[in-house]
C-alpha cells in the first residue's frame, strides 16, 4: 500500500453508516478491486485508528467483522493480513501492467429478437394512426382509481397482498365467466379460465403448451405479428394462409392439412387483424369441421369483441356446438387501457391445467390488486357502460374517417367501413412502397405503421392499417388529407 | 322444425337487446346447435311475425342481417333458407341418434407441471411457518395506495396507461439503479436493467436467454425450486452442487467444469436458500475466478438483501471487480408484499437487450401504474424507511425464535441464527421423515413445508426451513413447541 490509509478510507461522520462499517467497507472494496492482495499485511488497529483519527475500538470492531466474514486472517503476534485463501483479483493485475494475461472467458447466450414495437407516442404534434388502440382519454380511470383505493382500504388487504392463484383471482374469473356467458355465448367454468398479463401472455402460454419444436402452425396472412412471434418462439414452423373477404381461406388450409400434420391454426374471426374482415358463418363452420376432422387446435383471438358496429355482435367460434378444439383468447386491456394488462384464455380443462403450470414458472401469478379492481368494475357494470359509451364515440369517428377517406382518398385506394374493431384497412389501387411512404409521412407530421410486418409470405404490400379511435375529427381529416397528398404511384 | 317458432325464439320486450337481434340470435343459435340444418326453409317474414307477435319489419331486419352474415340464403320466389354453404353441425346428429359417427379428432398438447405451490393461507387458526415471506401487515400499503391515487390523478395519466417500455418504466429503472449504487455497490446503467414481474420472471427470462436445450447448469443443493424449474423448463441439464457452511462447494463445481462445459451456475450468496448460509469472501472470489476461467455465467439471486442482521451488509458478487460473467437478479416484492410483483435483472447490456426482446414476446411490458407507484415510494425514501423498520421487527422475531428453539428444540435439532433472510434452517439430530411430520403437524395446527422440494439430488432430508417473519412471539413459541413435541426419532 503506497497511499496513506487516510486517502483510501474516507470516513464521513455525518454519514448514516457507522464508522466501523465505513472502514470495513473501504477495506473490502480495496480487496475486491485487487488493490489489497492476499497475504498483504494490514496496519495494527492503533496505527490505523491514529491515521484515520478514530477510536481504536472502532478499528478493532471493523477488523473483527472482516475476520468473521473471511476477508482477513490474523496470525498470532504477527498481526492481521488479507486472507491467503482469497484468490487474486485479476482487475488489479491489469492496473499493474500485466497486460499479457488471458482475458476472462465470457459466457455466451442467445440473441432473441422481436419485431414488436412498444414505443410510447412521443411527439404531440404528430397525428398518429396506431394499429387500432382505444382512446385512453375515454377510459374509466376515475372509477378504476376508486376501485384501487377501496381494495387498499379493505380489511382483507393483507390477505390479498400475499401470494395469489396462478390462474388469477377467483373473483375476476367469476366476472369474466359471467361476461362470456352474457356477451359471447360461452359457458365456461372458472377452473377452465386462466387470467393472463394481457392477451400476449395468453398467446405465449398457449403456443408453449401446444407446440413442440417443428410442429406446423397455420396463421392468417396478413396477420398478427405478436401471435406469429409467440408461436415461432415456441419452435413452430409457421405456414401463412391467405385471408379473403370471407376470412381465412379454408380450402388452402385443408390442402395444407392433407400434406402435413397441422397442430394449430391461429385466427381472428371477429374482425381479422389487420384487414378487419369478419369471418362469415360458412367459413366458421367449415373451419370447425376441419379442426374436428384433422384434430388441430383453433386458437381464436377474440380481441376487441366489444367494438362491433354491425347490428348484431358475432358470437365466437368457441360458442359453437362442435367447437371441441377451440382455445379462446381475449383481453380486457383494450376495453380499459393498454397498460391494464389483463387477458384470459379458456379451453379444455386439462389444457388450462397444463398452461397454468407453465404460468407458475414464468411469473407465478398476476397482479392481484389490479385483478380485484377490474373485477369490481365488471361487477358494478362500469366496464359494460364504458364499452357502450366508447362504442358510440368510435362509431362517430369511424363515420368521420369514412367521410375523410371519401373526400381525399377515393381515387387512390379502396377501403370499406370495418364491421368491428378500431381501424380501417385501405388498399392502394397501385403498388406503393409503404415503408418509404411512412418515412415521408412522418416528416409531414403523420405517423403510420408500414404493414410489411403483417405479411408473413413476403408478398409485396400496398395497404395501410389506420387506427382511428384515438383521433378527433379534425385530426382524422387532416391525417387522411396528408396521406392522400403524399401517395404518388 | 317440429316445435312452433314461439317456443324456440323467446322474445322479451323488456330486454335491453333489440327484438330483431333476439330473433337473429335465436335462429343462429338453432343453426349452430345443429337443430336448423343447411337447406332447411325458414317461414316467410309475415308468418314468423304473426307467430311471434311482432311487426313484420322486425323479422325482415333480422333476416337481412342473417343473409349478410352468411347464415341464410334466399332464392327468388322460393323464400329464405338456411345457407347450403354451411357444413352440418355435428352436435345435432348425435342428438338425432347417429351414434356411430366418428368422434371429432382432439388436439394434443404438452403436460406442463410445476412443484411450486401458490396456496394462500386459508385457515387463521393454523400457525404457518412459510418459507421466508415478509409480514404483509408491516407493508407500507397506505403509502402505496396514496401513490396509486396520485398517479391516477396526474395529468399525464393517459400517457402512462398506453403501451410502455418492455424494460420497465424509466423512472423505476432510475430508482432501482440509484438503490443498487447506494445499497449494493453496483453501478448499473438504466439500459442494462430490465424490470420484471417479480424475481420469478427474471429467472425465467435469464434461463431462456442463457440456455439451449442440453446445456449444463449447476445449482446449489439444497436450493431454490423455482429457479430449478425455470432452468429445467428452458431445457437445461441440471447438476446439483452441494452447499456447506461456506456456501456452494467450489471444488465440486470445478470438478464438474473439468468434465463438462458448464453454461451457468445459479447461486444465492447473500443468504443461501434454504440453508441461510452466507457465502464467505474466499468462496465468492473463487467462484468468480472459476467463472472467468471456464466462461460460465453466474446467476446471482440477491433476494431479501435488505434483511441482513449482521453488522455489515454483504455486497453481491456482481459488485466485484472481476465479475464480468455475473447476471444479477433481485426483487422488491419481498420488500413490499408478495403481490407487488416487481423484480429486476441486470447484466451485460447485450444480454439484457436479448432478454428484453423475449420479455416483449411473453407479455409486452410490466404494470406501468404499479411501476410508477413503487418508484415514487423509492424516490421518497419510504421503501428505505420501511425496510429499516421491518428489519427491527424481524430482528426481534428472529431473537424470539432463537429463544423458543433453545427452550424446546435444542435436544433434537441443530440450528443457528440466520445472518440474513427471514427463516431458520433447523437440522434434526437424527433422520426423520419430514413429509410425515408435516402431515402430523397440520393436524395439530402448525403448517410447515416439507423440504424434499429443496433437494435436487434425492438425498434423504432431515431438516426444516421455518420462516419466522409473519408470526408474533406467541405464535413462534407455540409453533416451535408443537413441532418439538411431535418429533420422534
Amino acid at each position: 500500500m503506497l497511499r496513506p490509509w487516510k486517502t483510501i478510507l474516507h470516513i464521513n461522520l455525518d454519514c448514516e453508516k457507522a464508522v466501523f462499517q465505513q472502514i470495513a467497507d473501504g477495506i473490502t472494496e480495496e480487496i475486491r478491486k485487487g488493490r489489497l492482495q492476499p497475504g498483504m499485511p494490514l496496519p495494527g488497529s492503533r496505527v490505523l485508528a491514529d491515521d484515520l483519527g478514530v477510536n481504536r475500538k472502532t478499528v478493532v470492531l471493523a477488523y473483527e467483522e472482516l475476520l468473521a466474514e473471511g476477508w482477513l486472517q490474523s496470525a498470532y503476534k504477527r498481526g492481521t493480513f488479507v486472507s491467503e485463501k482469497l484468490p487474486v483479483a485479476t482487475g488489479s493485475r491489469k492496473r499493474q501492467g500485466e497486460r499479457n494475461r488471458t482475458a476472462p472467458e465470457r459466457f455466451g447466450f442467445m440473441m432473441h429478437r422481436s419485431g414488436m414495437v412498444s414505443s410510447r407516442i412521443a411527439e404531440k404534434s404528430v397525428i398518429t394512426f396506431n394499429d387500432g388502440l382505444p382512446d385512453v382519454k375515454l377510459a374509466p380511470l376515475d372509477e378504476l382509481s376508486r376501485a384501487y383505493k377501496r381494495i387498499f382500504q379493505q380489511k382483507a388487504r393483507c390477505q390479498l397482498l400475499g401470494y395469489g392463484n396462478e390462474r388469477g383471482e377467483e373473483r375476476l374469473r367469476a366476472a369474466v365467466s359471467t361476461m362470456l356467458t352474457h356477451d359471447r355465448g360461452l359457458h365456461v367454468k372458472m377452473d377452465s379460465i386462466c387470467i393472463t398479463r394481457g392477451s400476449q401472455m395468453a398467446l405465449y402460454l398457449t403456443a408453449h403448451t401446444l407446440v413442440r419444436p417443428g410442429d406446423v402452425v397455420a396463421i392468417e396472412s396478413p396477420g398478427y405479428l405478436p401471435a406469429f412471434e409467440a408461436f415461432t418462439y415456441a419452435g413452430a414452423r409457421m405456414h401463412p394462409v391467405k385471408v379473403n373477404e370471407q376470412g381465412i381461406c379454408v380450402v388452402e388450409l385443408e390442402k395444407l392439412c392433407r400434406r402435413k400434420k397441422v397442430k394449430a391454426v391461429y385466427v381472428t374471426p371477429h374482425h381479422q387483424f389487420p384487414t378487419t374482415v369478419s369471418m362469415k358463418a360458412d367459413r366458421r363452420m367449415e373451419l370447425i369441421a376441419l379442426s374436428n376432422k384433422y384434430g388441430f387446435a383453433i386458437v381464436e383471438d377474440d380481441y376487441d369483441h366489444d367494438y362491433h358496429f354491425g347490428l348484431r355482435n358475432l358470437l365466437p367460434l368457441a360458442s359453437y356446438a362442435d367447437a371441441a378444439n377451440v382455445i379462446y383468447i381475449s383481453s380486457l386491456s383494450k376495453l380499459i387501457a393498454p397498460a391494464v394488462r389483463i387477458g384470459y384464455v379458456t379451453g379444455p380443462k386439462d389444457f388450462i391445467d397444463s398452461l397454468s403450470a407453465l404460468r407458475m414458472i414464468i411469473d407465478r401469478q398476476g397482479d392481484t390488486v389490479m385483478e380485484h379492481a377490474v373485477a369490481e368494475l365488471m361487477e358494478e357494470g362500469i366496464i359494460h357502460k364504458h364499452a357502450r359509451k366508447a362504442l358510440g364515440v368510435y362509431r362517430e369517428r369511424r363515420e368521420h374517417m369514412a367521410v375523410s377517406l371519401d373526400k381525399y382518398a377515393h381515387r387512390i385506394a379502396t377501403y370499406r367501413k370495418p364491421e368491428g374493431g378500431l381501424a380501417y384497412w385501405i388498399t392502394f389501387n397501385q403498388y406503393i412502397n409503404t415503408e418509404e411512404l411512412a418515412v415521408k409521412l412522418l416528416k409531414k407530421g403523420v405517423q403510420v405503421t408500414a404493414p410489411d410486418k403483417f405479411f408473413f409470405d413476403n408478398m409485396p404490400v400496398s395497404a395501410l392499417r389506420l387506427g382511428f379511435a384515438s383521433l378527433d375529427n379534425h385530426a382524422l381529416e387532416e391525417g387522411v388529407k396528408i396521406i392522400a397528398a403524399n401517395v404518388k404511384f
